[in-house]
């Protein structure tokens, strides 16, 4: 007999079935035992009357059952689960896997641990509905992302995580053993989605980024998926904005219309956008913030974490936007390869989309003139030589061109308003923790 | 004026357009400068008739043009390429940017550098049409996988690299230094996907693997891509190999009907299959390869590269199929995790899909019981603690289910029938390169 999902039954009214999955709950009414089945569909109510092997049922216990499909009396219906007007009246009960006691109940709504519980415990807090969710949300985000650009001509690309020489400054870097010589980890496949922009004109790459940050933030991971995409023959950075601006409302559109299930378990709403996503210069920004607030940060260098929230406040109020473009980062700020706006060059052509107060993504323009490239890696205090594959691309003619990034993780977050980066990644990386948390040094035992 | 596309060129006879490419080849007829100009969509042949700069381009500037487009003469159209039946009457010209002098002749039909070379230049050999339609070839591969197993209810998962312990044993693994201690990036995504088993049934991930393996072979990559799919609920080991033979069938179908050209340029053909993919035993084909070859290794745990070139001629004159499924590898040949055959436990519920006389795919029924997990584990002198999390999805209820595997880099050298593995990789990472060939470490000067 073939296996019938359970978002399959409903149709199947009247009907032998047999389904397989995890026993979510199990309820006991005297004779009756209620089992809530979770298979990768949903939610479905078994009865058991008169199957005594029931009785030993525990949550998340693997079985097989077979059924007949019965309507749920009016007054029995469970409006919360796509089949709540259905219940299975069980025939047979076949046990393939039992599960040891669990450390926390699992049949509640949200979970009632703390983060750290949730991540000892990652195989089994993933299979909450609401844990899902959060990963089914992604899956969408990611494919949006993909589809979007590939109806744009983009070519996706594999680009690799073992780089030769750390090329990127800023954020620290892990070194690794590579047979008889020391390599690094990318922090970015900047450098690579550029070469290749040299070649296919518009790529994009998912690609793992790593970073050494020695410490611990409720954003950061030191493992991350960046969704990448560089385009060549550009006339203005302005392009590459609207190419943000064109996966951004295909993410939300599609989250909204697929995603309205797992929405609704994190009550999260799809963020509000303009007619086209407002823009300021960061020296603007700036300033609009010293009106409102009297803070006086116009002669930063960048914007801080409490100026990315007002501009955002700003942002709604007055464009009834959740996202604003901030553009014209310092020159000094940004990477060597930032393109520097030609009015006034201590400004760039870059831009960062900000969302409910947190950056979403960034990009910009970037350098395609050779001498140009050489020159600045030298006046960062670089070697030219550590980064000769990446200068071909450039030597060998490159057209104006310029890029952005997203991570997969934060933008997952923030469109649910989950409180930690780590509950948006499966197998998160920090500091404390590779998948368990790692134990303390011990003290070097000091000599007497 | 919009820029117009290579490949939108044909519908435009007798207009202007604004072409943006680079430098293909040049060729000189008295005062008529001709421009093979390459964009991502193809080439298209551009005539200079008293535009002096035109004498001065050179491969590989990018560059800008202004041109009508015309039909060529009966006599002078081009079969070769799909613009072979216009070309354009160029009216301006613009340099974008220039190339530096090129260290091969790049615009010949097949480029004549020896493979460090190709890969010396990379940012520059990837130009060339016939390395782009190498990875247009791949991308299709990677997209047809997704699609199909999406199409098939699975989840696409993200998973780490960075992993805490070594857990696979035979290949090498790399070492890095994690703040105050050790990781080591993982030899594949295999503990992961099966985690999340537990939780969507259904799951696939494209990971990047590594392999610290310390030799240079034609067939291996230290970093490679890995299409890597698990699934639950399975009656048998015979629904993962039928699952593994809707995505090659859908993948050969995609490849032949969206990649015609790519595939000619290489003079490639698509592998041919039977109705059904052939099977048998290991120990059944060593069989037939004694019958055949005389060759005795029926003794043997595993297949010699010249019996799985065997096997393959083998399938081919019996059965008219390029790929041959083997089966039931023997135990202790296996991981730790692979379901031993029950009515055979030296043997397993294991495979690998063979074609053209290299492996293809490999995969098979996992142990989805707890303690029999435990138990392996320590039989090959592992500790269980190192594999907690991994564990732990089996503590907490598994289904049975296996999985498989296919290297992305090697179904795409072995589709268009590469000699070597780099070729198929953008930036391929071996023993002596990453990106550039690494440095010999100098000799330790010894003491006088």
């Amino acid at each position: 007999m073939q296996r019938t999902l359970v978002s399959e039954t409903p149709e199947n009214v009247g009907k032998e079935v047999l389904l397989k999955g995890w026993v979510n709950t199990r309820r006991d009414h005297g004779k009756i035992v209620f089992v809530d089945l979770r298979d990768r569909t949903g939610l479905l109510q078994i009865v058991f009357s008169g199957i005594p092997e029931a009785n030993d049922l525990r949550s998340e216990w693997v079985v097989e059952i077979r059924g007949v499909v019965k309507e749920r009396p009016e007054n029995l219906v469970n409006p919360k689960i796509s089949t709540g007007k259905i219940e299975i009246e069980a025939r047979q009960l076949k046990v393939l896997a039992k599960a040891a006691e669990l450390p926390f109940d699992t049949g509640l709504e949200t979970l009632n641990v703390s983060l750290p519980t949730l991540l000892d415990y990652r195989p089994l807090s993933l299979r909450h509905p609401k844990n899902q969710a959060i990963f089914r949300v992604q899956e969408t985000i990611i494919t949006v992302f993909r589809e979007t650009l590939k109806k744009e001509g983009f070519t996706e690309i594999q680009v690799p995580t073992i780089v030769p020489s750390v090329t990127e400054g800023g954020a620290e870097v892990f070194k690794l053993k590579y047979f008889d010589r020391d390599a690094f980890l990318a922090q970015s496949p900047q450098l690579y989605k550029q070469i290749v922009t040299g070649v296919f004109e518009r790529v994009f790459t998912l690609a793992h980024a790593y970073r050494a940050e020695p410490s611990v933030t409720t954003r950061h991971l030191t493992e991350y998926l960046g969704l990448d995409a560089e385009m060549g023959f550009i006339d203005s950075y302005k392009e590459i904005m609207e190419m943000v601006e064109k996966v951004i409302r295909n993410v939300f559109q599609r989250v909204a219309e697929d995603r309205k299930e797992e929405l609704d378990l994190f009550s999260a709403t799809i963020p509000e956008l303009a007619e086209k996503i407002p823009s300021l210069t960061m020296r603007e920004a700036q300033q609009i913030i010293f009106e409102r607030t009297g803070r006086d940060n116009r002669e930063e260098p960048d914007l801080e974490p409490e100026d990315e929230r007002e501009i955002c406040r700003y942002a709604e109020e007055k464009y009834n936007s959740d996202l604003i473009f901030i553009t014209h980062y310092p020159t000094k700020k940004r990477p060597f390869y930032t393109y520097p706006d030609p009015e006034d060059p201590e400004y760039t052509l870059s831009f960062d989309l900000l969302g409910r107060g947190l950056e979403w993504v960034t990009g910009g323009q970037r350098i395609n003139d050779y001498d140009t490239l050489v020159e600045n890696i030298k006046k960062r205090g670089n070697n030219p030589e550590d980064f000769e594959i990446y200068l071909q691309a450039f030597k060998y003619g490159m057209p104006p061109e310029g890029g952005f990034c997203l991570g997969a993780e934060r933008i997952t977050m923030q469109i649910l308003g989950l409180e930690n980066i780590r509950e948006a990644s499966l197998f998160p990386r920090d500091m404390e923790r590779i998948d368990i948390r790692l134990p303390k040094k011990e003290e070097e035992v000091s000599p007497k």
